[in-house]
């Protein structure tokens, strides 16, 4: 089992070098991939948590709580070991000592056996994110699955590479008058301390994997404190964690759950003194908070961001507003990649079926839409539900925003009655209202902005990126000039371009090993998935000399 | 020219993945080396300087401010152009973008060139160094020239090796249904922002050195905010740097100085919004608020620390003593690497020459150091003098603390009859009065401690050091098991070790190349010269991708 762990790291490696295309864990649904039956043990297996404590062996305060509730409209009546904040730092701090003497390799060799096993349970975690986000089946099972689990091993790639980029010893000669001066040196990586991950309500395991898997592998014990509204799927995880470390002889107390109501449990556990480093994705407001405060900690958050795509000219206008209506589409745009700004110039764009004016891009923008989505029951696939009431309410105030290019619709579930879906809403909204599009209104709401030409719109993207941030931004144009503009504007606002997306990539889409998550360069997030950064502060190096 | 320092950057670079003996910049102040000439050469730049204002072209109010004085009783009367904060920011910012575009290599090229010039220009600096930090003179040519050299150097290795990690274009190509999807996709290192150096009183250059470099080679501009009794090793550097980024073709503002006459420079820079990344060595006090208060800032901090050496056992009584004794004289104790405190059994020790107990172990101690420091002329060439009035008072209230094992002596300066030169102190004091000891008292202070036992010892230097931080221990022992024990207890310090010294080198100095400086671990520092800690966050990367 080590000797295939140990490929797969070798692998991971050389991939986020390369860049190039890499998964280790296939995205495939299909019994052919994940075994027959697979599919339905693992809806089994879900079902079997419902309206029960969830089988976690771990210290708490012996009261059980849990108010998750499907947005596809089940009670889920699943409760967690209430924790007390102050023994699980304890535990952790006691569990840290023989998990960093275990050193770099064995760290990542066991980190790999918590992912394969993640991964084998594939499908009872993605039935654990389609009821805790909304999100449609296939894509829980993908970006709450494999996906994930891919983010993971990444930054397990990373910290093994940056804890063993350096020599453990050394022998140190140097020349001196008569006998040159030997020592023998020893470097030991040191964990920085306890880390904390505060998972978001849309993609729990995705963006919490990054942050639990690079502070494990560099020598952390890890509190993860899930989102009050999806905590099964990080409940599931933490098991498994615990499961694999006790079996491989550590402490299981190294990953430890801090499930919450939402009585603010992230604020008392990242202001910890112990608490070393946290990784947060979720409101910029709380990030913002997080980074001011959190001193003592290593602090990388995600945040909330105006992800924007410009407009100049296409020589392929089916597939581009077929590509943008999938991404507005995509789990009703509760990405935080998902696009908001689209930016066209008032006087219209050059396509390959000729001169399209601004009007009638916005319009054939909302048709492309209305035909993806006219299918209640294809619909629903792509769309999911909608997560909780704050986007509903975001999204039945965006008419009064501007002008209504194409109406939120709200469709019936044919599997869930109680599901909460809706198509997107598509606002018009002059140049001059950038005090609306210039801030995030997460959810499935888009504008669709008239600027007075591509320049100016450049120009939009840059400015609202500098001051609320983005994490992905898109340009379409058949003119080399303008894209090269667009990558210096991109370079400058510090967010990841996608030039031309006519086909099957979406703006939406990071493929880890390929493709950098956030930057950290605008005020998105102030960490990328996953870079150098990602992982370098979460451990030390400790030395030891002597004479040889 | 560049032919030589690619080749010499990628000796550094293997050198920091070895971390055997390595230097690029000869430590021998030899004619032979650096030529004949050379030194007198230097010392007439230096001369040079005296009484003037210092030949720096940048902006500035138009006012010219100074107020060094030499701890050698000269007058130094140099004067620099006093900044403009917001005015040197602005010039940094509108700097950034060449630097940028120039990338890794090219950046890595140009700093590799300051470094060579400052080499050529070590007499001078090391004139400038002695006169400013009281250094002696070959301490202020091998510590403020060629080893601080050598630690920017690393950096720049560290910058280059975290900036190339990765390819810098990628081919993405996934298998999907019918034709694979294919993107072609390119990553650009991006800077973090303007970096602020915020220099201290000791070490002006060797401590710069590394966030200068680390910051410059990756993309961002440096605003260099020497302490305001040494500023003239750092604006040396800067009129070089400047010479060189001018000749290479980049505006010079990338590289200010921002000096000043101490009326708090560093905290109108550090917080400035655009400051993101400040370097700091210097007071507990000021580098703990640094951290909670530029939080828009990746901050690293050196600062105090109780440097502990703890003597259980030996098999080479002699060469222990003498080289205790080196470490404690070295500089007047002026090194934030100088031992403090000497944790010594009550009930003394083996050695090779019998028992000693512990009052012999602390008067043979004693005598060594008098010995050592016996000749006025010699003594001065180790001691240097004292940096200022501060350490001066703390050396004269030592006495007070407990019972004097070996007075301060104060020595008169052959050369400098205005020099300040003081020996060292040692007290002894009981193991209770970890109010005292379990603090730093920065100067030629020592203390030897009876403790119960030597794992007393190695407890008492696991809680000072958790309490107040370290940047050296020190253990002596003939016992494999006490070394053992000693690594351990230095691992969970979080602090570098040093077994059994008795020879040529010191637990004051550390390698470049080989010997972290500092882990991050404890409360002496956040970070370490150098780790990929160091520099990871001084960048980030930015993607396009497009169908190829």
């Amino acid at each position: 089992m080590f000797d295939q762990h140990e490929q797969t790291l070798s692998r991971a490696m050389e991939a986020i070098a390369e860049r190039g295309y890499w998964s280790a864990y296939p995205e495939s649904p299909s019994p052919r991939v994940y075994g027959e039956g697979a599919a339905e043990r693992g809806k089994e297996a879900f079902e079997s948590y419902l309206g029960k404590p969830f089988p976690l062996d771990q210290h708490g305060t012996g009261h059980w709580i849990g108010a998750e509730r499907s947005p596809y409209g089940m009670e889920l009546g699943i409760t967690y070991p209430e924790p007390s904040p102050e023994q699980l730092v304890e535990l952790a701090k006691a569990a840290m000592p023989a998990w960093r003497d275990a050193g770099p390799k064995a760290r990542a060799l066991v980190c790999a056996e918590i992912l394969h096993r993640i991964n084998q349970r594939s499908f009872e975690i993605a039935n654990a994110v389609q009821h805790t986000t909304g999100q449609a089946f296939v894509m829980a099972f993908q970006a709450g699955g494999p996906h994930a689990q891919d983010r993971g091993l990444e930054a397990v790639a990373y910290g093994l590479a940056a804890m063993t980029a350096a020599q453990p010893s050394a022998r140190w000669e140097k020349p001196a008058k008569g006998e040159p001066l030997v020592m023998s040196k020893k470097f030991t990586v040191v964990p920085r301390g306890v880390g904390l991950v505060i998972g978001c309500n849309t993609f729990p395991t995705w963006n919490a994997y990054p942050g639990l898997f690079a502070s494990l592998v560099t020598g952390n014990p890890v509190v993860v404190k899930p989102h009050p509204g999806a905590v099964l799927p990080l409940a599931i995880t933490v098991a498994i964690a615990r499961e694999v470390l006790a079996e491989a002889g550590f402490d299981p107390d190294l990953v430890t759950l801090a499930a919450e109501e939402g009585q603010g449990l992230a604020t008392q556990l990242a202001t910890h003194p112990d608490v070393r480093i946290v990784d947060f994705t979720g409101s910029t407001e709380y990030g913002d908070w997080l980074e001011r405060n959190a001193t003592q900690a290593l602090v990388h958050t995600e945040k909330a961001g105006v992800n924007t795509i410009v407009v100049d000219s296409t020589d392929a206008y089916k597939g581009m507003l077929g590509n943008i209506a999938f991404s507005l589409s995509l789990y009703s745009g509760q990405m935080c990649t998902a696009p908001q700004n689209i930016l066209i110039p008032s006087e219209g764009i050059a396509t390959d079926v000729g001169h399209k004016s601004f009007s009638e891009v916005a319009a054939d923008l909302a048709a492309a839409v209305g035909r993806l989505l006219g299918d209640d029951a294809r619909a629903v696939e792509l769309t999911g539900a909608i997560v909780n009431a704050g986007v509903l309410e975001r999204l039945e105030a965006a008419p009064s925003l501007g002008e209504v290019v194409l109406e939120s619709r709200a469709v019936a579930h044919p599997s869930f009655p109680g599901a909460t879906v809706r198509t997107p809403v598509i606002v018009e909204l002059p140049a001059e209202r950038e005090d609306v599009y210039g801030r995030e209104h997460f959810g499935p709401i888009a504008f669709v902005v008239a600027t007075a030409s591509t320049d100016d719109s450049l120009q939009v993207l840059r400015r609202t990126i500098a001051g609320r941030g983005a994490l992905t931004a898109s340009v379409y144009s058949t003119s080399e000039q303008v894209l090269e503009s667009a990558e210096r504007t991109a370079l400058e606002a510090g967010v990841n371009l996608s030039c031309n997306l006519t086909g099957g990539v979406f703006v939406n889409q990071s493929a880890a090993f390929s493709d950098y998550h956030g930057t950290g360069a605008n005020p998105a997030a102030t960490a990328s998935l996953t870079d150098p950064g990602f992982v370098a502060g979460r451990f030390h190096l400790v030395q030891s000399r002597r004479h040889a």
